[in-house]
C-alpha cells in the first residue's frame, strides 16, 4: 500500500468516512503517478475506509495508467456507459454501502455530485480538500528535484529568450523561439509564455503580440517548465539596450522587494510577513500603487498551489515549502517589471531554485 | 441589452428564477467578448430576472473586461478580499433577495456553491447549464466564420507538418516546427499539437517524443488553433514514403468511414446515426475492435463542446451545429490512423471547414 494512500486512510478511519473520491488530476496523479487530462470525462481514484481502492479513467486510457505505476485495480468507461453507474458498481464489489462519502469539493461540480448521490441517496458528504492539500503543501525530497530539474529549464528559456533579442523582432517571434527550443529538448511549458515588450509588459496579464522589439525597451518574460509532473515558474524583465533613469527606478524598487522577501524565508516565519516586507520597499520607493497583485503563490504539481503569499495569510513556513516569490511594478508611462523566483523552504532558511541573474541584465543591440 | 443576455433573461422570467451566475470562462467569453483565464480566482457574471447583469472578476482585470465590450458593471476584487461577499454586496445593490438562483452545475464545485450560499441561506438552486448549452450548440454565422477561419489556420500547420518530415527528424522537432508557424502569425494552438510516428500512432492519446521519422511510418498529426476565441481541431495521418498493403488497408477503412459519416449530415439526421455509419465502414473492413472511441465533439468557444457524436445520442442534427467527425483505427502491430474533419451543419446539408487533403498524402522522403 502506497503511504500517500495509507495516510488518507487513516483519516477516513479517524473521522469515520466510508471513502473518498479523488477527482483532480493533480491529486490523481499525486497519487498514482498518471498523469492525465480527461477533458470532460470522468477520472478518480475511490478509496476506501477498509478496502483495496481503485481508479475509474477512460476507457482508452487504462493502459496507461498501469503502465504510470498504478498496482491497484483500474476500471474504464466508454463514452457511450454512464461512468458513475460503472463506479458504482465497481464501488459495489468492495464495500456493501458508502454512508459518508468525502469528495474535493473544491474541484467535483455540483452536476456530478448530484449524479453521485443518485447512487448513495442517503449518504453524507464531506470534504477532503485540506487533507490532500495538506499533503502537498510540503514537498518531499523528491518533488522539489523535480521542480529544480523546471527551474533549471526554465532558467535556460530565459538564456534563450535573450539570445532571440533582436530590433525589429516581434514579441511572437521570440516567445515561439522560446517554446521551440523547450520543445525540442523534450518538454512542454506550464503555460502560456510570456514576452512583452516596452509598455505593454506594464499590464500584469498583458498578451504577447505583434508589437516590435526596439532599443530602450524593457523587455518581460515570464514562462515556465514542466518536469516529470512538476512545473517552474519565473519572471525576468531585462533592458534592450541602455536603461533609462526612470526604468532603472522601477527596476530597483522591484528587485529589492524580491530579494527582501526572499531574505526573511525560513521555517515560522508568516506568509504575510513576506508580501508586506516586498510591498514596503516598493512603496518606499513611491510605486506602491502600481504593484497590484499578491506577492506569489505555492508551486508544484499545480502552477498555482498554495500557500497562497499575501498580506492576510498568517500560515507559518514550513520546511519543505515550494513558493514563487514575483513583485511587480506596473506603471503605465514608465515600465512593467516583475522578478519572479520559485523557492524552496530549507531547514534553516531558503534555496532559490531559479537562478538566472537578477542584476539588471543588458542586452546590447547588434 | 445584448440579445444573449435578454434570451437569458426571458429564462429566468419564465422560470421565475431570481438570478443567474455564469462561471465558466467560455460562457462569460460567449454572453462579453471577455476571454479569460481566472485561474483559481473568481470570475462570473450575475444575470437578474429583472435588473442589468453585472460581472466579477480579478481587480486586475477589469479594463481588459471592459475594452473586450462589456457594457454593464464590472466589480473587481483582490487577492485579499473574499470574492463571494464582494459579489453579494453588488447584487444587494440591485435586489433585495435571491429566492431562486440558477448556476452552472456543470462547472461550479461543491466549495463554490457552499460559499454562495452562506449569503443566500434560503434559496434553493437550480441549474441553467441547458439554457446557455441550446445557446451554444447552434452557431451564429459570424461564429461559423471564426471556426471557418480557425479551421483554414489548422489546414496550415499540417502543411507546415508535411513540409517537415524528413527522415530522422524526431516527433518533438516537427511539432514545434508546426507550433511556431501558428505563433509567427499571431495564433495560439488550441490544445497540445500531437505528432506521432509509426506505431507510436496506434495509441489514440499517445505523447510526441523524440521518437525519429522513418521511411514507411504514417505520421499522424492532431491539432488546432483558436481564432478569435473559436477553436478548429483537424487529424491527418500521411504517409512518408511509400506505405505497405496493411497500412493502406487501414487508411482505406477509415477514410471510408470519414466520409460514410460526413455524406450524412443534414439537418434532422440523428447525430447516432452519424457514428454508427462510420463504425460499420470499420467493422466490414474487420477492424471494428480497434476504433476505441466515439465519432466527434461539438466545437466551438470550447474544443469540445456538444454535441457528442456517439452510438446512443438520438439528438437531431440542426443548421449551425459545428463538430468533429474523426474516425480512427488503432492497430498495435500495424498503424494508427485517424482522419479528423470540422464540419457545419447547413440548410440542406453540409459544409467541410478543414480542407486538407484526405487521400492519402506520400511525403516523398528526399
Amino acid at each position: 500500500m502506497s503511504s500517500k494512500i495509507e495516510k488518507i486512510q487513516h483519516h477516513l478511519q479517524a473521522a469515520n468516512i466510508d471513502a473518498a473520491f479523488i477527482t483532480t488530476p493533480e491529486n490523481v496523479f499525486y497519487l498514482s503517478g498518471f498523469l492525465s487530462d480527461p477533458h470532460e470525462r470522468l477520472l478518480g481514484i475511490l478509496i476506501f475506509k477498509d478496502a483495496a481502492p481503485f481508479m475509474i479513467c477512460p476507457k482508452m486510457e487504462v493502459p496507461d495508467a498501469k503502465a504510470a505505476g498504478w498496482t491497484y485495480d483500474v476500471v474504464g468507461h466508454d463514452d457511450q456507459e454512464d461512468a458513475f453507474e460503472v463506479l458504482a458498481n465497481k464501488a459495489a464489489q468492495s464495500v456493501s454501502a458508502i454512508q459518508t462519502l468525502a469528495i474535493e469539493k473544491s474541484h467535483l461540480t455540483v452536476e456530478r455530485l448530484d449524479t453521485l448521490q443518485r447512487f448513495y441517496p442517503n449518504s453524507s458528504v464531506v470534504g477532503i480538500d485540506q487533507v490532500l492539500t495538506d499533503l502537498r503543501i510540503v514537498k518531499s525530497a523528491d518533488e522539489v528535484e523535480k521542480i529544480r530539474e523546471a527551474a533549471k529549464l526554465a532558467d535556460y528559456a530565459i538564456q534563450v529568450g535573450c539570445d532571440e533579442l533582436a530590433e525589429g523582432k516581434t514579441e511572437l517571434e521570440v516567445l515561439s523561439a522560446i517554446e521551440a527550443a523547450i520543445l525540442q529538448k523534450g518538454y512542454y511549458m506550464s503555460f502560456d509564455t510570456m514576452v512583452l515588450t516596452g509598455l505593454n509588459a506594464a499590464s500584469p496579464h498583458g498578451t504577447p503580440g505583434n508589437t516590435k522589439i526596439k532599443k530602450g525597451d524593457l523587455v518581460l518574460f515570464d514562462l515556465g517548465v514542466v518536469y516529470e509532473g512538476y512545473c517552474s515558474d519565473i519572471t525576468r524583465t531585462v533592458a534592450f539596450g541602455e536603461p533609462n533613469v526612470e526604468q532603472k527606478a522601477v527596476y530597483d524598487a522591484v528587485l529589492s522587494a524580491n530579494k527582501a522577501a526572499i531574505d526573511l524565508v525560513k521555517p515560522g516565519v508568516r506568509t504575510m510577513d513576506l508580501d508586506r516586507a516586498a510591498r514596503q520597499k516598493i512603496e518606499d520607493a513611491g510605486f506602491g500603487e502600481y504593484f497590484t497583485h499578491r506577492l506569489g503563490h505555492g508551486l508544484g504539481i499545480g502552477l498555482h498551489e498554495i500557500p497562497s503569499i499575501h498580506g492576510s495569510n498568517e500560515l507559518p513556513l514550513v520546511e519543505g515549502m515550494v513558493f514563487t516569490i514575483e513583485p511587480g511594478v506596473y506603471k503605465g508611462d514608465t515600465a512593467g517589471v516583475r522578478i519572479e523566483d520559485d523557492v524552496v523552504v530549507t531547514k534553516d532558511g531558503v534555496e532559490i531554485l531559479t537562478s538566472f541573474p537578477k542584476e539588471l541584465h543588458i542586452v546590447e543591440p547588434k
